[in-house]
């Protein structure tokens, strides 16, 4: 089997994976409707491709909240790696750290923190973290990737209750024994969904700050309103995420509520956007609309089923090939000429 | 056969009801256009969900016209509901009561209203209307609903001639020989068309509120003409509906009417919604463009088809579930907070 | 089998009717996207129904160019109906009386102009014309047509040359041995095609109106341009038709046109339509767009094909119960109450 | 198997040529999602036909850079012909010459420009040129070029780099080793991608003008801004063209382009368009929009393939009767009449 774009990726997770799992993975809320707009909304984008423009020495390199990355696209948090392969995060900080790009390391990882820093030392990693009920075991957390060298803390904002996602539902999916949510052992009892706080609210940000020197990202908006009122609260970057379409059902597809993000903030901060990215002209597409960099999350764990660190550096060598290809035939030899006037939205 | 979601319950209908019963209920007009569309629009309408607003503290309750039911969506007037279950609408009723919400039992009930009111005492019902050409028997009927405590008369005023539905045609549908639209037996002899009085107008309404003092809701406004009319006539609430795409096929989607109805009634009196309704997120969409509360018909009869009062129990509690996650991941604790902004209309 | 709607006639006319003759009656030009746009135009055109109006008597009757019809569905000229049933035009003439409606003889009859008139005396019957290089020919059929009583001369626009129909390039279609172009024997040798003239122009109308009283009723335009040069060369009423998509693929959907030709004509001449009627919902459509009358072809010939004269009658009785029925669920009691207000072009 | 639309001889080149070499000349870049929008894009405008125009002459020739041709389609460079047929580009030039059209032959042509030149002495020829990094190379093409009398350069814009096409990676697709890239023989060493020059910019244009007096003509513009570059730097002509959607996948369908380009150019210079022709009323549409002649790429190999010269014919007599019948059902009976009010883009 030859692995030549993105898609090949899945069908062989969809191959391999055992049913629950690729279930797990796959799932969306509700109709899934979102979860695959996320995908048919970047094809109603089309480029404005440039001609005859020097593009014989090729930049893709760019940098995320003042850290350098080989190319804009990182690794979004999903939870469980090893369901997708034996040694879960820890191949996946080594890909990213091999790739010289971002991970941002799930609360839900099936191995440590200090686990997932031990097996790529100096890699750049953000940690995802959700506000539990019990403050004092978030603080813990936070605490514990600053000192294990996390730079970024990335706060998810979209799951005050986890999504309907039938699947699961009828499948009755669960982690395996053998596998543990290990970051949150021995601060509390593991019985997923009340750990979570649903009644975070905006000023949890400050208290988040107070806390930590780490730079906030927020993970989550999708509105206007939203990003404004992140600017406001000091966050240092806003990931648009739908949660790949996992939560909310018939939301907007993230790559349409990029624009409205982008526009809302101004360049105040940081915006990133995850969610249907299968290409790399997906990636131009997105930074072309104001993103500064993507991640991938579903991608990853096809890259993961496939070969470990291997697939998954597979995956993000297809992307940054890709990305590099789509750059240079739309006339741009480096990020930074990347712009709006490359695209337009489709009538279709 | 787990039971997750409305779409699995119309799987068992069809498989487990007589052909020409499913057939009956499915039913549209014509080309079932409208039937169709009425879940489509739902589809083509995004939500703007907001983050980081404290939903712990869930209130899904609502008022309909001074009443107050558990959630907002109550049973819609269908008929012949011993077709789907032996005990017919008194299983309905009991549901409807179980789960504290409102039930509009159908002039075309196979149980009679005396019956009806028996079966669930105290629970909140309407009573659903047609005019017949012998109005004394209408006012019979009006009657006998308010003695019997019904709190409503909802008047369906789109079916002056029946709509053809092909299916009903070529099976030759009529009601099996052992059922009997009850309440009207003695009134006078029952052939079924024939009853129905095509020349009813507005003025009629006037007729009406001189039987009763309970409010009249009116059933099957798809326009700001009609809707302006109806509160001219002095109704209290009306209901967006096309009659499930019964009737003209190739009108409006309700959900679609809907927006053009709650602009020209600006408040005036309370809209509701039925057509369509097939997700909690559905309900939330429908609130969201000013419907006070919906109307479910065909899930209802799915319910009562899988296992009586208890499977209409069960898709009424689904949709419950699925309305207030929906709601908290939008980012509203209560009703009140549910709004337009909540939504935009897809390009697609 | 039982005979519902129009599709139920055609499905019956595809099994029994010889492929090379199903082929011809079904062919579209090229790619047949036009003849299949006829279709699915009416299906983005939404009512806007009324309710309570006294619909207990319907009048459905109308007039066209002053003559009264049952229904304002009429049939258009077709050719060769012989190919349908043995009797040919014959049947066609003798339904159209039997339903009390206008039918348009085709100049590729299979039976003569003595023939249809004999077959059905005092019917409303109107001449389909096309100019011939040879004017003589063209004006003895006139004068014929004239003499026996036919009420209208419609004279067909679009056919210059014949449009590519790939399925009958492929059959090699032709008409059997046995069956003639009756009205053109004598007249010159029958080789179809060498006979119409692509010099015509405008001009013509006026030699036309030179040889006759009747009145002149263009068919095949789809334009505001020659809308207003019709109206300007003094023909008495337009037929917005692509001759069924047989002739200029992608050309526009007649529904469409017909909206841009009635703002060009402003009442100034009477406007009808054909193509892709298939309800009678469609008919309401026409009618609430500005057409006076719509006329059928591809469904006539299906009811012919199903049972000869009966079959046709069959055709028209459904059409005419629909199109009442529709009138009826739209609020409507008589033509004369159908306009714009009941109709909305679908977002879709 | 009747050959009647350019369809048929799709389906003959798919059924009989080998799959590495259908794969080839069928291929898209990524999704090829561009490949198939060139020829959906043409599917959503609509013809405004004008009728009763005297069409019994029908003038069909036209000129580009001032050569008459036939009819205004010519063939589009695409490279290997001896994949689709023994005598290779040598058919390709005889076919054009008896059609009387232009053959714009590739660089990479399996046959040299002087066996070409041989085969079809006094045809109509422009040579398509890419920029090499051995400039002493391409100046010895061009000068080969003009001295067989080729009349036009066509330097082609979009292949700094070669697009993804993701079945010929799968294949490992490369030249049969008895066919070779023959114009490129003993000049340097035939490495196919280290040979293009990605550093190309608009200022080679004066660098190829200094070489020559043909006219240039640039191929792959897309934007307007490009266009009016084009413009600036003196070309003669311009072709609307995204490479068969071989290089940027999701870039605009040629035919959209078209009128943002011709919109650009305002007259200064001719502009042709390729991508996506598939029925005579294509290059009705592209003439409607502003092209001067249209190119195939595809379809002439096709043509190549099912009976070499003959085949090749074949295809183009097709598209010729096709665009005259068009042309003349729309109303035109010259070139010179058709404008652009002809065509409108579809809501749809």
């Amino acid at each position: 089997m030859s692995m030549v774009c993105l898609s090949d990726f899945e069908v062989y997770a969809k191959k391999y994976l055992p049913k629950t799992v690729w279930d797990y993975f796959a799932a969306g809320a509700d109709d899934c409707t979102t979860r695959d707009e996320n995908i048919l909304a970047y094809k109603r984008i089309r480029f404005r491709p440039r001609m005859l423009r020097d593009v014989s020495v090729m930049d893709i390199r760019t940098k995320i909240l003042g850290s350098e990355i080989s190319f804009p696209v990182g690794i979004a948090p999903t939870g469980f790696h090893q369901l997708a392969w034996p040694d879960g995060e820890k191949s996946t900080a080594r890909a990213a750290r091999a790739m010289d790009t971002c991970y941002i390391a799930s609360t839900y990882s099936t191995c440590t923190l200090e686990e997932i820093s031990a097996a790529a030392p100096g890699g750049l990693r953000w940690f995802q973290l959700y506000i539990h009920r019990n403050r004092a075991a978030s603080q813990h957390l936070v605490r514990r990737a600053e000192a294990l060298g996390f730079q970024g803390l990335v706060l998810t904002a979209d799951l005050p209750y986890t999504g309907k996602r039938r699947d699961d539902v009828r499948n009755g999916f669960r982690l395996p024994p053998h596998m543990k949510v290990k970051n949150l052992e021995g601060a509390f009892e593991v019985c997923k969904m009340s750990l979570l706080d649903p009644s975070v609210t905006w000023n949890d940000i400050y208290w988040l700050r107070s806390l930590t020197r780490l730079p906030i990202i927020i993970k989550g908006i999708l509105t206007r309103e939203d990003a404004e009122l992140a600017v406001k609260h000091g966050v240092q970057g806003i990931i648009v995420s739908n949660h790949g379409g996992r939560q909310l059902d018939e939301g907007p597809a993230t790559i349409d509520a990029l624009v409205e993000v982008v526009e809302a903030v101004r360049g105040r901060v940081e915006v990133y956007v995850d969610g249907g990215i299968r290409k790399g002209s997906d990636v131009l597409k997105a930074l072309a609309l104001g993103a500064k960099c993507v991640f991938i999350g579903r991608p990853a764990l096809w890259g993961l089923a496939y070969k470990g660190e291997e697939g998954l550096q597979d995956v993000l060598r297809i992307l940054q090939d890709e990305f590099r290809l789509s750059m240079a035939l739309a006339g741009c030899a480096s990020v930074s000429e990347i712009g709006q006037h490359l695209v337009q939205f489709s009538k279709l």
